[in-house]
């Protein structure tokens, strides 16, 4: 079942070893068939280089197994509540990728500097709070799903504008229109996250870019009005 | 038409990948041919690895398309700036490349600060002042390139020693003799963004360079009394 | 003798250059049968790409060659003393991988800050003492031996829950089950020190982790309750 | 003439983009021939890749070209001196190497602050003085000779012990047994630089190694008491 997105989704699982955002096996991507109400992820600990689309696991929206031989990912109830919660995306990845982990570890969020940012995410990627004892404790990776939509509601963000968080003392979650996109956002929060630590360092009294500027870049892309690319 | 021009064009483009300049098609160069006046330029999100000279879009200095069947670059008006305003230049890039990116969004001019840096860029690479609000709702990509040329002209720089200049909070814009100079140039921008920026994270009370070792380097290079290289 | 853990020693080794730990020969790995008592480890300054299986040593608990034609690793004795005083262990690697070895330079421990430490590190990886003149003078990588199981038994670590140690003004000593998990182990160890050293210049103030935060990562991949992966 | 020689440094300058030591063609190695009195270099501005051993440039202790149809390296004459001045030495190395020349433009000498370091540098790497206006408008690649001898002589520096150094505002010059060996010696530089910076970043207060941890590590694979290696 599901085998074009499966094969969508195995592409997307490939890709984080080719752009440098994985060590060893720290990361997994999914994508969901909205109609069905199913999404496809990744096994768990299963080393890029061996996976095949035949591996991949099929979750419904309660978190159950519906179809696949191996355990899903150990994130699967994180990726569950996004799709949940979010109903406009279609893809989600979560890595280890070194810079955004820096950021996550330092608690920070990362602010809008420049136009790399603007073109791809419409002002600065939050980070959650820390987690509680007793959502540590209890069903944890559900629990971080939901800290992660909670920060969305209180900042009143759109995740379609906003596609991807720094979850506190761990790492990014990102998503997007399918799993391909999702990885795509995921390369452009860690060169971003990379740029504007060593823009910080440059100068430490830097302030987030300007309004208009990040409209222009963000609607240059997006939206009705946008003239990027070839379409 | 101009069929070497896209040959080389072209091979500057694929360049940007090579020299590790670009992240997806954060990039696009463009060569003019001065008697036609006409210049050779990047299509808009096409990436590197499919991109063929036919692909590429001719443009006159008026900005119109004048042969090609996919859409220029978005940042088309801004080359076209730049050869009108700057007659001496042959090529230009733009790429967003990790250093020089940071040092355009912290603001702040990149120092000449050794020989690295003088054997191409003749002093101090500037950065723009920011851009005002008129000028990003309006013709957003020509502004930028009259912001450029501006700090130009208020510097009293001369575009054939010092090939490039930092956009504030968006990115570094470099050019040269052809398209293959100009990527040149881009890459040793990057370098001595690198350096530098460590540079002062060892020691933050650097001064510039001695102007008679800049001097030195630069004319060891470029003019008259060059002897560096087998001419 | 030992060809099974030959080979694995063998391909340890060669994981240093492929996961980027090592320039020239500045690494090396062992591994121990512990019926036997022998330990197998990599030949003194023989480069990896032209290692072979029959070059390794064999050398036991006392730190005499059994067999072998090639002199072992300098570091021989280091490795001798973890196998000594760390039953539990079955693999040692030394490496000067470059973000551990500035830790280790800094002298100072390089504290469990995210959820990337806290799946294979529980708690702080520490730091040795200097070295007295006398253990300098004397037999010096036995003595760094001594240093690191100091410290574990000053700290109350178990070096299977904590595999790892910085030795003052040098670098990492890694260990694992086996040679390939110490060297997995290792390749952990280098990328928390390039994150967490990132996130301390983002936000010097950062304190270490949450207890609870670190308690379920690390066991959630160690123990009896373990559910990550596919066992 | 010299053909073995001429093989060597070859291998030698096609071993500087295999390190990451040189963008472009930002370096230049040289060997000797000391019964001839003979050293043969890279000629000027050649890429690498391009370079076959009958391109290499034969000069004498003079600087007069002996043989060779291409114009030797703009830094000839630092080679000379070093060779004239440094009777022990057999090979030169001269490269911009990122970390290095960020510690040459911050005018900081680099601190002997581990083991990595005592392996091959005993003590620390020295820069020179800026070069005085005379002398920069002068001979001035010959005079960058002079400048790094006087700081050797100054500091009482046996080039064999410390074959290196960083040119204030420039860039590492260093050496070693033949043109290999200097290379070999250029990647250590290399990355100790990154070691080091990253080291004060993390502790800016931190104080050079002890010394008698520098001697144990640098007798150790230096002179007749060495015992590291397979002799």
């Amino acid at each position: 079942m599901l085998e074009a997105l499966k094969q969508q989704v195995l592409e997307a699982n490939l890709a984080l070893p080719k752009y440098g955002l994985v060590t060893f096996t720290w990361g997994n991507v999914s994508g969901i068939d909205r109609e069905k109400g199913l999404f496809v992820i990744k096994p768990s600990g299963v080393p890029y280089e061996d996976l095949k689309a035949e591996d991949l696991v099929v979750v419904d929206l309660e978190g159950r197994v519906v179809e696949g031989d191996l355990r899903p990912s150990s994130d699967t109830p994180t990726h569950m509540v996004l799709y949940r919660e979010f109903p406009e995306i279609g893809g989600v990845v979560h890595t280890h990728s070194p810079w955004g982990t820096s950021w996550a570890q330092a608690g920070r969020p990362l602010p809008a500097s420049g136009t790399t940012h603007a073109d791809y995410f419409y002002g600065e990627i939050p980070v959650t709070r820390p987690m509680t004892k007793v959502e540590i404790e209890g069903a944890y990776e559900l629990e971080t799903g939901n800290v992660i939509v909670e920060r969305f509601r209180e900042l009143g963000l759109d995740p379609i504008q906003v596609p991807g968080i720094l979850v506190h003392a761990h790492a990014p979650f990102v998503w997007g229109s399918d799993a391909l996109n999702a990885v795509h956002n995921a390369v452009v929060l860690e060169e971003v996250a990379k740029i504007t630590a060593r823009q910080l360092q440059l100068n430490p009294d830097s302030k987030p870019m300007d309004q208009t500027l990040l409209d222009r870049h963000f609607l240059r892309k997006h939206g009705a009005n946008a003239y990027y690319g070839q379409k």
